[in-house]
Formats: structure tokens, C-alpha cells, sequence
């Protein structure tokens, strides 16, 4: 089998299983008890917090573990929101989030916030001046993600942090596609909150974290017991925790290798394809785009179609994200991008990883050739 | 070691591990995408959650996947509460619920909504005539834990059920303590809505469910995808449900013998106990209590320092629950059960499980006897 879906879920790397089976089997305890054996496990959830808190060059207090993602993205949505009670009651965000951060948004203008959605370019770009003028002075929160989910698009989250910085804005980005995978500067970029889910990044699926710059006026998204210093409740994942923690490091480490090297296959892959079929179009931006998500329009074939006939090859790819996978209605990204509906029902996802080889490109274009009889 | 903290967490079955592990190696696949490893994915997934509904008699469309515990208890308390919209905006529940309900109901306070903290008696169990007559045209949710995790009580939930049942209010129960321990009719004790925690009952940390009778009424706590029904977003956990699924099976398989083995244990150890020490006094209902929790107040002793002295003859108790385990404040569940401050401070938890042994007690018994010099 080709599994070219690494956008939706990576395959978890062998160390990190290894790093959580004893967190399963010996070293089982409830962090917040009271005797040395939680309390060393205790010290090797806070040793994973500083790990990952290095790795992104931040105080190790601002880093709260989270059940994954979309936890993430709705709390700091909606206690962003509301960091300074319900005095300001505008945000800013972008048309092609991630359902975690739009539907969060719908949910706010239900409780009576006003939310302006960026446009986007035909590369999955918004646009800065847009954005400028979007600003209000009860503008609370901007929340765009750093890199797109279906195309790849990396956003220019410096300009954005700054823009929101000069006008005394919290930012959030949804790193979820991009942590560990391509740099992220919490201070040049003026990141006031990140996303992150482990599952992305060849770790554990459950668990992810938000870092929270100032926890001073943060608000809790679920109630209970006074772990993650009283903000986030509940027994932690341990094991969860030490496997993100592990696979975070293992990403950085290897960060620039496997960066060529994805982004290598994705170049491979999209020579190859245009030499056989030139009508195919890449969507999203030809220069800031992630190194392993390959955006395709196709000719004369729909996506569904294809995608069945790939499968049948053992080749994994999408229709979109995974999490609207069985949704019926065209990509709300390329959509926002101006891609027409019929453009869109004929564009499938490619997204490379660090456990794809060059003979899985071969191989795929193969398929595709003789799929599409050309 | 001898580890007397089960009721905090359980050490996990080996059979439980080994069951997540493919889940973490080879079948990786996010459920959400189209293909058929993924397919696979998913129908695991709902074999998981048939077997769960399975042991609970329900249907299999009423069981949500949640990051444990504390997200069930706050999803079914928020949107139990507005089940109905704003109209109905009082709640009961009780004084010695887990602070993942209490802490809960502070911000349905804080929101506008009357909560009714009901009164237990001195065996920590509430009290019906006082629920009867608190029950308002208003009241929407009653929310009463099935069993208590500091001293093991169990409430009358059969009775407490028929009277929502009866005035058409709407029934939650933390049920953390007790699925997988006790039998659960959630028929005949007309449950609602029930949380559960995998960690408790010898599985996985990070991962529990809400049994949701009727979801066509109940909101989302968190927005996104649309996994779980379009009720709770978020990539699954999916190791984290197969590895719950199979620990609610063996805790099932083994109900009946584990109740008799670990209610055997904590017989023994209060009998031993009080042959050495018979100024102790053991909390909570002499006749509905959890088979493995013994609370037990001591005579001329802190908690603490006895903790501490256990602790160094390698013996995990507990002071209260692990969740409160930092607080300084008395046991906010012995307090409404009506012992003094000082009494509060005298009195820890030990709580049995499957992997204990009737050495274990007599080791206990005998450094308690050591410590305290009797």
C-alpha cells in the first residue's frame, strides 16, 4: 500500500511507541498524587512540557496539554474571545480554517460576536491590507492558521502577528500542519496562542497542546480538578504526553532532512504528473506551501472517481480534508480560493511523509496513467 | 510496592495494551478518510463502540467518545442544561460530586443558572425527600455521581432516576467510579446521560465516553468536524477507544469475581485494621459502597504525615482524591458528610484493585502498625 494521506494522520513513529509503553505498564500513576511514584511521573510529564516548550523557545508555563487539535482551536477561540470579558466582541479569521476554528466562529456569532472572514487569494493567501482594514477597535482575536490543511498554503503569520501586535490584538494560529514540520518563531511572529496536534507530527492521536502566552487573563474551556495549573482539568495522558513530547523531538531533529526530502517527493510527483497530463493544475501558493501537500486539479476526471480507483491500487489520497471527508459539498478552501464547484469536485490531495519513498511517486503516477488512460 | 491508590488510576491490562498496539503501528489510518484501510479503521472503531453499548444494553448510537472523564462530565452538565434552551435554569445536583460536576455547575452559576447543592448524610449518601423538594417547575438536569471517589458511597440512582423520570428532568451520573466495577442499569435507573473514564477501570488514560439517550436535543461542547455524529469533532483516539473497548469487556467479563476479590481484601483490611487501631472510624455507607475504597478517619495521626510515612515504606495512598490531591483544603466530600476539619485531616483513602493481594493488606496493616506504634 502507498499511503499518500500524511496531512490526515502520519504513521507513529517506532521510538515514539517505545517512550509510551512504560507510561502504559509500570509507570502508570495519577500525576497529581501524592507519593514519589506520581510524583516521578509527575516530573516526566513536566520534563516532556520543557521538551516541547524548547523546542518552540518558550517558558515551559505557557504550553498546556489538550485532548488534540480541535480542543485546542476552540478553546483558544472561544476564552480568546472572551480574554477581556465581553468588551470587544469582533474577531478576524480567515475563509479556509479548519472546521475546528470555523464552526468554533459560528458558534461565537451565535453568542454575539461579529466575525470578519478573510479572503483568500488563488494561492490560499490572505491579503494584509485586507486584514489592516479589518481591524475595529473591539477586535479581540485574529486566528489564522499557519499552513493550510488542503493546499498546503503557508499564511504570512509574521506580517499577521505584527499587524495584530501594533493593535494590542491576541493572535492565534492553528499549527496543527505545521508543527515540527516547518519552523514556527513564537516571538518574531508574535504568536499569543498555537495549536498543535500530535497525530500530525508521527506521534500519538488524542493529545495535543495549546500555548498560551499570557495565562494571566486565559479562561478555562473545561471545568474540574487543578491540573495544567487549574486551566485544563483532568487525569493527564501520560503516555499521550510522553509520545508527543518524543515524536516533537524526533520532527525537529530530522526537521531540515525531511523537509528535502518531502518536498523532493512532492516535486517528483508533480513533474512526473504534468509530463503525462499538462491540464493538471497545483492549487495553492507555488511558493510558501508546506514541503509534502500536493493540491491537484485534474482534467476530465472527478475526484471521486479517481480516489476510488486508487484505492483499488492500494493508493491512499483525499478528497479534501479528512475531517469533511464525507461531506458532499465542494471544498469550502478551494471555494474560497476561486476555484469553480466543478473544479473542485475534480481536485484531489496528495500529501507526502517521511516514510514515503521515490518509488511510491513512480508507482503512483503509474496507477494514475493507466487510471486515466493516458 | 504496594500500590492502594485504584481508585486515582489503574494500572493497565497487559491485554489492553497489546490490543492498542496495532493501533498505534500499522492500522494508523484516520477513520474520517475514504479508503479502505481507513474504512477498516472505522469499523473498529464502531466495533468498539457496539461492544461498549453492548455491556450497557443501549444502543450503539448513544455512546460519544470523549478525552475521559472531565470532558463528559462538563459536556453532559453545559448542554444538559441547555437542552431546552434558556428556558429551564435550574439544576440539582449533589454536595460531593467530583469537582469535574462542581466545578461545572460554579460556571452554570456564573451563567445564569440556579444550582441546587443537595445535603448527604453522614454516610455520604443523599437524601430523596430533600431531591423531591427541590425538583421546580424550572429544573432542567439533575446531576448525582453513581458513586463517590473519596469514600465509595453509592447513591440511590434507580430512585433518583424514576423522580426525574417522573417530572420529565433530565438524568446525568458520573458513573467514572463505578462502570466496569458495579453493574449499571441505564433502563431501569432512567440515566440520561452517563460519564465514564477508561483510566478507572484498567485502561487507558485520555480517552472515556457520554452515554447520550436522546442526541437529537444535545449540543456540541466543542466544534469542528464531523466525527462522532457531528457531536464531538476531532480525529478519534481511535488506539485510546480500542484499548477502553477491551478494558470494559474484561471488566465486565470479571465483574462478579473481581467484586468479591477486592471487596474480600478491603473486608480484611478494616477488620485487621481495627483489631490494631479500633479508634478509626470508616467513612461512608457501611452498606452501598464501592468493593475496593476504604476511607478511613484515624485517631491521633495527620493524612499527611501517615502518607508520608506509607510513601516511605513504598505504600501509595491517598489523602482525598488525586484530583484535589495539591489542595490544602479539607475534603470538601467529608465536610458535607459532616466530620470536623480536624477529622478531615485524619483520614485517607485506600482504595483495592484486581492486582492486589492479601499480602499487600497484611504489609499494610503492618506498617501502619509500625508508624503509628501500636
Amino acid at each position: 500500500m502507498i499511503y499518500l494521506d500524511n496531512a490526515a494522520t502520519t504513521p507513529m513513529d517506532r521510538a515514539v511507541l517505545e517512550a509510551m509503553i512504560p507510561f502504559y505498564e509500570n509507570n502508570f500513576y495519577n500525576p497529581s498524587a501524592f507519593y514519589q511514584a506520581s510524583v516521578k511521573t509527575k516530573m516526566q510529564v513536566e520534563s516532556a512540557r520543557r521538551k516541547i516548550a524548547g523546542l518552540l523557545k518558550v517558558p515551559a508555563d505557557t504550553i498546556f496539554f489538550t485532548s488534540g487539535g480541535t480542543e485546542s482551536d476552540n478553546w483558544a477561540v472561544r476564552l480568546g474571545a472572551f480574554s477581556e470579558g465581553e468588551k470587544k466582541k469582533h474577531i478576524i479569521t480567515s475563509a479556509i480554517e479548519h472546521p475546528a476554528v470555523l464552526n468554533t466562529m459560528k458558534y461565537m456569532q451565535e453568542k454575539g460576536y461579529e466575525v470578519t472572514y478573510l479572503k483568500v487569494d488563488r494561492n490560499g493567501i490572505v491579503d494584509l491590507d485586507e486584514l489592516k482594514s479589518a481591524i475595529r477597535k473591539d477586535t479581540i482575536l485574529i486566528s489564522v492558521m499557519h499552513a493550510n490543511n488542503e493546499v498546503g498554503s503557508i499564511q504570512p503569520i509574521k506580517e499577521i502577528g505584527e499587524i495584530a501586535s501594533q493593535n494590542g490584538i491576541l493572535f492565534h494560529t492553528d499549527a496543527v500542519q505545521t508543527f515540527g514540520h516547518i519552523p514556527i518563531d513564537i516571538e518574531d511572529c508574535h504568536i499569543d496562542l498555537l495549536s498543535v496536534s500530535a497525530h500530525k507530527l508521527y506521534g500519538p492521536k488524542g493529545i495535543g497542546f495549546l500555548y498560551i502566552r499570557n495565562r494571566k487573563d486565559f479562561g478555562k474551556l473545561l471545568f474540574g480538578g487543578s491540573q495544567e495549573k487549574s486551566l485544563r482539568p483532568g487525569t493527564e495522558n501520560v503516555p499521550g504526553i510522553i509520545g508527543m513530547s518524543k515524536a516533537a523531538e524526533l520532527s525537529y531533529e530530522r526537521m531540515d532532512s525531511d523537509y528535502i526530502y518531502i518536498e523532493n517527493l512532492r516535486e517528483l510527483f508533480i513533474h512526473k504528473l504534468k509530463e503525462v497530463m499538462p491540464e493538471i493544475v497545483v492549487n495553492g501558493s507555488p511558493i510558501n506551501h508546506l514541503p509534502g501537500t500536493a493540491n491537484i486539479t485534474f482534467g476530465g476526471i472527478t475526484g471521486e472517481s479517481l480516489l476510488i480507483a486508487l484505492d483499488q491500487q492500494g493508493i491512499c489520497a483525499s478528497a479534501g480534508s479528512a475531517c469533511s471527508a464525507g461531506a458532499i459539498e465542494p471544498s469550502h478552501v478551494l471555494m474560497a480560493m476561486g476555484l469553480s464547484a466543478k473544479e473542485a469536485s475534480r481536485t484531489l490531495r496528495f500529501s507526502f511523509g517521511r516514510c514515503n519513498t521515490k518509488e511510491d511517486v513512480i508507482n503512483t503516477i503509474n496507477s494514475l496513467k493507466s487510471i486515466c488512460h493516458v
